[in-house]
């Protein structure tokens, strides 16, 4: 064997399904796509899953006490590097299950080879997914809370300036910085309501369905998931697979279920701050200017998070569309799926972070606020005045839209 | 005033907001829709709610023990008539809440004028939407319950019989009839817990939110929230219209949940139950023929099942796009919400009733089945076999690879 | 054979595909679904296309000169009553094929049994399709033609009234209302630009493709094209089945590509007609009221206008969904594009209307927009008169921003 | 000033629209994105036409010949260090547009600050664009032209090989391998005729539109145009801003439509090549394995497109839902339209290059093919040999469905 075979065996050494032929260099370039730089962020669940399926393996006599302690030691190895930013995921690894793998061998040899034994890349990938979603699942709780802490804040201080409320972008009646407030701390609080209940689905362990079939193997389910931290075992190993676009979509609605609040309070925000009403000001330090325009200061952070909300429904709809219309068992098409997710925890965790700054900084304008609270916005109030007098309220209705004709 | 002028006067007199000019005939067509046939679902919320908040006025002193008994009576009227089919909504009357509120007032007079006192037709949209969709989750609930009973029968009595398991669509690793049926009761066990997390959104009571500034007078909410059996009040009057959006997406994304599964269950059966497979067997009246050609039989409830699965997702995705980048507060774009969640609950629950049927009579074609058990199915098991044996599982897996190599 | 027998004989002879067994009813119920009603619309153009086959028949021999003349006689018969709504489709008839195709043989005998020689109801859908599209873009090219019209007489007599144009939904730079008009006239402009490719694509003649892989049989498919007014023959029978998604979705694309436009000049109307503003004035008879407020005039024929095209994309995602992961050959699942591109039809059209006639009665408020003509809109201009005189433009901008900081 | 800053200024110059105030970090970073990433593909088509805006400029006397002539030179070396990956943008210079004037400035001091005289970034990034788009397009319909070649060749070498032709995934009529692939050669002839005409959309030059109201000084936009090559300009500057969504959308439907025909195909090939079926042979080198199940070889590539479909077509609804709902003139919420455009470019070409890979090696199983032309294929036939005999088509139909009935 010549020196070049040898490179190029090696090469080939690192797919975790190589059986001796090479795949087309343009296809693989296609199959692989950025799978290689959006499992950055799995390598520590990747890891912390091989450490509880390692264990269950010693547990049950197919590795021996120090091939799983050396196991162990190497992954929480490959954790700290992580951490650092220095366990590198090439291109050809594919994903960062193979340079996983890949490592443990060259490191440890045949107890590396053995890592793999009663688990298959699917039910691999689906449980650093469901450790990865967990670990997302706190971080926006907290953000989240933290945007109702600040809301709150914002009520209690400016609350009572009353404010123009609107329908139809018409006045309508009274409302009050304190109502709208309210109206997304509301909000953000079935946000929470709905995180709850993506969690309880997220919270089961598929680690142990193997591709979609079981292992035929005396494996420990539960002894995983607990390890883990699962609350539960996900049991159907088919099921395991249909439920990665099932909850991907889940988590995606969730995600498009909180930036539609916020796309409705920049909106509002965008809307109100205009100098034609003058409600809302937003502090310069937030605000872009135009290359042509001097003048000019613009929300482009509310326009972008506004938008946002459009990004995030897009990857929602792409994982929606892409699971219909196939059959059971895993379908390659749901790598795609990771991205869109990914994408979603991303947006969504920088859009509430940006719009908790900006409510931090935002002014109610009392004066222009007081200036709108034109006669018409009480119109409604004088009607319902003069039926708890006993006029029958549609009489009293028309009598006051009588006064309120056009001239 | 002359013969005509009185009757246009009448006509006028329909709508709630009349006050004396007339909408232009095609605009009126345009912006009524086909809302007066929609409507006829919501009669009878409608009804309810009114007497609820019948009962709330009379409480506070707005109206007197007779008008709320006449109108209370009147409300329990029109809900008997509806029942029949007999309480007609004309186009001229735009809505049920129009055309009860006429009817209360040719009845009753006087006490007819005095229902509205207190409520917009926004929160009085939005209570009848409220109780609608809590009799709609009650409904689905149920046949989701029955579907899964039909799927454990089946289960129980052919669900071991070996079957191919697919990957990729390509034979993986050996399945049988009891782990397919199986991942679909999982699947619907998960929908009834999003079933019932989207329900806890539901039961608020957004009666008494008004225009979504609320009522300026002393109305008692928790009274007609608890008259109409809700758990608790939708208290933020501005957060109702904003809910209205949010959780009619969440209530679609909670019928493309359920709607996925059926898609993936009807996917399968159409690919297995091609003669080329025939591991499951159609009963010939699901089956449909073709004008042209005499021997076939299609499975074109299947199709439709997989095809109403975007029906459903096109609604969820237009209510999403729809209350995106508007302002708070009502805008009558939310109108076109109420078909989008009607049509979801209709094609959902008659979905899940039809493929209840179809489990009812599956067969599974045994002999089928067992011949399509070929070697390559346990080629994994003839690597772990190796594996337990302590060969590192990747040199076992390529062991195995070398013997399934096309020749 | 006793009566009832013969009844339930009859009722299964309506089917085209009958062969002797009896669909479920509720699953008949399913698959038929709103298709007898939708297929009201169809009616003329099958029996147009009928009509060309017919002659078609007779010139290769298979019908006699007098089966055809009979034929044709007949279905020129069901046009008439068709026109006055006296041509009924049942739900047992499924469609308007099965309809007219009974009718011709309870009339006919033989003859109206063999109309269906050398044709599928998969060509003969898609021929009345094709024919039904080709009608729909004459109206629609004809109502984008009027609207462009008054767009045109709007700008020639309000046009130069100076207006603030706005980017970020800041003030920006000066604009006219003649600016704002031509701006939809030459959207438009490009719509019809895209109509004429669609067109293109429809343009062909999907009849003699029978079920997606010809008719075994020497039919002279120029002849029926030519008769019926297409361009060319849509020659491969695969492809006919294949673009029946494809051409859904580009004529969906079409109308949303329009409702676009709509939606943008709605989106302005309902801002620059709030009081706030007062640039644009809305006919009082296009203002609807609110129930509970009375002083409300409310543009809710444009947020519906807007609205709408939500739900043409809608209409699009669906079948852009539904169409694919699907093999090729005609799918039983493309029965639903048939309501949704009808609807964008219907909902394109109707908007286009009534935005024709909101421009019609548009006023623009002189004194309004010119009250709002400040010093700010000018800041670009004075920095290019700045850069004319030689200062380098950044420099010149940033002179002027000085100028415009907030106190 | 001490040092620190003076850095914080010479940092703000950065910014085109700087005015002395410092954007908050988060916020900055939140807002750029990842333009300065997706701006390398502007760099050339915002050099060039700042080439032909310099020389307008020049024309009209705003630039003297020399700062012209240099400043052409400049932009010149910037296109060529962009060929070699040697022009840098940073995150702080947000865009291309800004790190191509900061250039010029630093180099060039006066006259790159008056290379912005008479434009906006928003025409300025808009011209860009439409070059960019028109390369694509070059590029485009080059890829389509060489898979219909190759299709070609298939066809010619393997098309006669009679295959089962499937309706309802059943099998109905006799095909083969070349009607099969003629359905895709005339899917892509209407793509070109699609991509033609949203060629004509894009062949108007935006430059000079300035912000969206046009600019106040007497450029020459048929000079700038025709430096360029467009066929014409557009005139209406707030159309050139609404143009921006509209024409992103068509050509993402324009990529969508493609992807839908690789998506049949992909479809169908996943099928037929499976070994029940047998009809088509994919090359090893283009399968995959599994990493659990060792004779596994999995047809990825295929699954990968089919799902870069629904990829595509979320890039287009989120252009569709993002520029909704919006007044006119530029909002920053389009600037998530660039990547969504850019993905949709690069996910089509690269499809289409594979599936042409695909198909070059792409063979069929001539045995297998003839093995499953069994006799029902030829039932239509047989009733159309009746019918030419006289037999009434229905009846024939009839007598030929009784022999095909199950026994």
């Amino acid at each position: 064997m010549n020196k070049g075979t040898k490179k190029a065996e090696e090469k080939r050494e690192m797919k975790l399904w190589d059986k001796g032929y090479e795949l087309d260099r343009q296809i693989e370039k296609y199959t692989v796509g950025d799978d290689y730089l959006l499992d950055r962020k799995l390598v520590k669940y990747d890891c912390l899953a091989s450490i509880a399926h390692a264990k269950m393996l010693a547990k049950i006599g197919v590795l021996s006490k120090k091939e799983c302690a050396d196991l162990v030691k190497m992954l929480e190895e490959i954790i700290g590097l992580d951490k650092k930013g220095a366990f590198a995921i090439a291109p050809a690894d594919e994903d960062c299950h193979t340079a996983i793998e890949a490592y443990l061998t060259k490191k440890l040899g045949d107890a590396g080879k053995k890592i793999h034994t009663g688990r298959s890349r699917n039910d691999q990938v689906l449980v650093a997914l469901h450790l990865y979603y967990l670990d997302e699942f706190k971080k926006l709780k907290s953000k989240l809370v933290s945007f109702q802490k600040v809301l709150s804040a914002f009520r209690n201080k400016q609350g009572n300036f009353a404010m123009p409320g609107y329908t139809h972008m018409r006045k309508a009646m009274p409302s009050s910085a304190g109502l709208w407030t309210q109206c997304f701390i509301d909000a953000v609080e079935d946000d929470l309501l709905l995180l709850e209940s993506v969690t309880q689905l997220i919270d089961q362990c598929p680690l142990g369905t193997g591709a979609g079939y079981g292992v035929p193997m005396a494996i420990d389910r539960e002894y995983t998931a607990s390890e883990l931290g699962f609350s539960r075992v996900l049991k159907n190993p088919l099921y395991a697979q249909h439920s990665r676009g099932k909850f991907s979509v889940a988590i995606l609605h969730l995600l498009s279920s909180i930036m539609l609040d916020l796309n409705k309070m920049a909106s509002d925000l965008i809307l109100f701050s205009m100098p034609e009403f003058g409600f809302f000001e937003l502090p310069e330090k937030f605000c872009t200017g135009s290359s042509l325009m001097p003048q000019k200061k613009n929300p482009d952070v509310l326009e972008l998070v506004r938008a946002h909300y459009h990004a995030v429904l897009s990857h929602e709809f792409q994982v929606q569309g892409m699971c219909a219309n196939l059959i059971s068992g895993y379908n390659r098409d749901m790598q795609l799926s990771k991205e869109a997710v990914m994408k979603g925890f991303e947006v969504t965790l920088a859009s509430v972070a940006v719009m908790t700054l900006v409510v931090e900084e935002l002014v109610v304008n009392k004066e222009r606020c007081a200036q709108a609270m034109s006669d018409e916005l009480y119109a409604t109030e004088k009607a319902l005045r003069m039926a708890e007098k006993g006029v029958p309220f549609r009489d009293a209705y028309r009598k006051v839209a009588e006064e309120f004709k056009r001239p």
